[in-house]
């Protein structure tokens, strides 16, 4: 038994998640017991789209009635964007008591408590991981993870555009207008920037975090926003001699008077972990009543990220429609695509950092050096600070990426070495992130 | 109709559950529409324990058959750890076709996979969220929030009492033995801190999560784990020579000759957002095949951030139990304890950045501090970069905490002032983070 699935907008949302859903389809597949199946895929000049391998059997078509009338379609994907068709298209959906998955964040955030009270009418779902910060599934976070707690405040970088622009003025001192230019021209800004340099974007994300964190029913309208215009790169000078940074910073805040809620420029000290999310990437800080503080850093838009959370959020919907609640995804085994046996020697290639004790000798870097040599390792640097007393002063040697095995087998040799006060001691140099 | 639960185990964590569903009972209520409702709990001392205000009514037993056999308890929580006891529970529990909520690390780690298809074969949950990363809902995010994506690689900081003591180390200077004895006399670390400083209790967290993340079964002895012990201040003045920081580093990573998984002491660059993770925090960085980089941080222990999992976890479960998954907790109004109104006006206490441009006259500074003072607004720095040219010159006035009204209404007042080259640009100081 299989799950249809129908996709209207394959723009560059829908297409990431079509793209996922054809190239991830074992492993989708693995993890939920059975295929979650595209049908139909529409959009207004589906002629010329290319559709991604394996999509040879799926309908194309250019009116959305045919997707959301599909008999063989369970939920329905939106990925228009705005809202009026983007309302007829989920209304009439859910209506035909079809679960929805949507990414638009100007509609849920203007209509969504009233669609989702419509989708609880006629027995289906409707979610929206995707409308907010694109790969970090906040929504899940806040519905699910940390239900049991009670929000109190909430800080938010929202907007990647912004915060490239922000960042970029940062880095390079030039003005916002010419690093608006560029970020149009490398299409990380639309060519009506408005709705993210003026913070509508973020605003109606916020809407919807804040609603769901607080529970309360909100519009756009409540928050108070301004926008990032009127930042110049004198205000990152003075703001690093604060030791602090800006960024379009949203807040929702529980207070004795009411909701706080603001998208604006704002800054933050340059050691808060929020001051190290730079380019298009979002991020949410938490703090909760009984959690403390939580942080979720990601990808704030693009395809594929984007595309990962509608086909988290399918397969969410899917095991619901297939299954009842019952039958769920294995935590432990549940795929076996690569074949990946635990290995018992680690075998990444990596700098190392290796820590020599020694008794004062002369020649004792040419004897490490030679050995190091021999098993083909690089020596990227030697460290040693300067001390008055010099016995069993530690000294660092750090290497070139080199094998594990390698550096283990240089090792073993060097620590037969009579110059040495303990065994070498060795750290990789994590570089991955 | 209520969900009833029971607690086994009134430790630390134990407790934090208890206190969350007492204190927290009528938004958990709101939110799941029915009280989850604490029928019994089991400790080996319950006579000497303290229980929350509104928990008169619970049943208190030293025989954890008396929770699991319980008749109104729908779901276990296990909270007492180790191997022994806690399978008996867990088992006995599952063939009651109760379902379980467990923190337990170790056992998960050990013999997870075998509980998980017991709890399928009676039909009913087995949920783990507190046993990785306290507060952090990591087992969420992956189970669902990311589930569509392919996880390549995985970095975790996932013992509290490591990292808080290397970041002693690397803030005090001072040695492994006396930083280690501080921790103990803090409680952050055990009279025997052998499973924290040698890495056995983060190499059970990273079984757990690498199993889930790669869908395969792994055990504990999979994973190449070393401890702290061998750490020195030294190691970290170079670490910063290189700009690098060093951690207790987590790793699991799938490459084309296997799954590579280690524990072990790390060299992490600064500018590496889980370099910022310091003292008893733990973090978790995933790298996705298609939703790229996200980042997860939070409290790595403590009663009430593992409460919030584990209460978290009961929600989930009752779910199921009360109504299917149709039913569900609405990502809008849902609950109405406070009266959050949102407000149109920020109300905030903040120090605030003021920024003027101005024509180069005498007198300038004296007058807008004179408007300040009149608004009760206390000046906090004045801050002027050096240049040749002074026509325009932005300079910038820091306040000291000032309500935003107070602001709103000076700069009100100094925006007529004839020196002004354009109205003072104003952004608020965050530092809740």
């Amino acid at each position: 038994m299989e799950v249809g699935v129908g996709i209207v907008g394959i723009g560059n949302v829908g297409s990431g998640a079509l793209q996922i859903l054809t190239e991830n389809a074992k492993s989708i597949t693995e993890k939920l017991g059975f295929p979650l199946r595209v049908k139909v895929v529409c959009s207004r000049n589906i002629r010329a789209k290319k559709l991604p391998a394996g999509c040879s059997e799926v309908t194309r078509t250019t009116d959305w009635q045919d997707v959301v009338r599909h008999p063989e379609v369970d939920v329905v994907v939106e990925t228009i964007g705005g809202t009026a068709t983007a309302s007829h298209v989920i209304e009439t959906a859910l209506r035909e008591r079809k679960s929805v998955v949507t990414a638009n964040k100007e509609l849920m955030a203007l209509r969504g408590a009233d669609l989702w009270a419509l989708a609880n009418q006629n027995g289906v779902n409707l979610t929206m991981e995707a409308s907010v910060a694109g790969g970090i599934p906040i929504h899940t976070v806040l519905r699910e993870g940390i239900a049991g707690d009670r929000v109190v405040e909430l800080y938010g970088i929202l907007n990647g555009t912004s915060n490239f622009i922000l960042t970029e003025i940062e880095k390079s001192n030039a003005a916002f207008d010419s690093v608006l230019a560029e970020a149009q021209q490398l299409g990380y800004a639309e060519a009506d920037p408005s709705a993210d340099i003026d913070g509508l974007d973020a605003r109606s994300k916020l809407a919807i975090l804040a609603a769901l964190a607080f529970g309360e029913k909100l519009t756009p309208n409540d928050i108070y926003t301004e926008g990032i215009r009127r930042i110049m790169p004198v205000d990152f000078q003075y703001a690093h001699q604060l030791q602090y940074t800006i960024r379009l910073l949203c807040l929702a805040r529980q207070t004795e008077e009411g909701l706080l809620l603001s998208v604006r420029p704002s800054l933050i000290p340059q050691a808060a972990i929020l001051a190290h999310v730079k380019g298009a990437y979002n991020a949410i800080w938490i703090r909760g009543q009984y959690g403390e503080d939580t942080f979720y850093y990601g990808r704030g838009a693009g395809s594929k990220p984007t595309g990962v959370a509608i086909v988290s959020d399918l397969m969410r919907v899917a095991r619901e429609i297939r299954f009842g609640s019952p039958e769920r995804v294995s935590p432990f085994a549940h795929e076996r695509l690569g074949d990946y046996k635990p290995l018992k020697v680690p075998i990444q290639k990596a700098p190392y950092y290796l820590r020599f004790r020694v008794e004062d000798k002369a020649g004792i870097i040419a004897a490490l050096a030679t050995i190091l040599a021999k098993h083909n390792i690089g020596i990227d640097a030697v460290l040693q600070l300067p001390r008055e007393d010099w016995r069993d002063l530690p000294f660092v040697i750090t290497t070139e990426p080199a094998q594990e095995q390698a550096i283990r087998e240089a090792v073993f040799e060097i620590r037969d070495a009579e110059f040495l006060v303990e065994p070498p001691f060795v750290m990789p140099m994590e570089r991955g992130f």
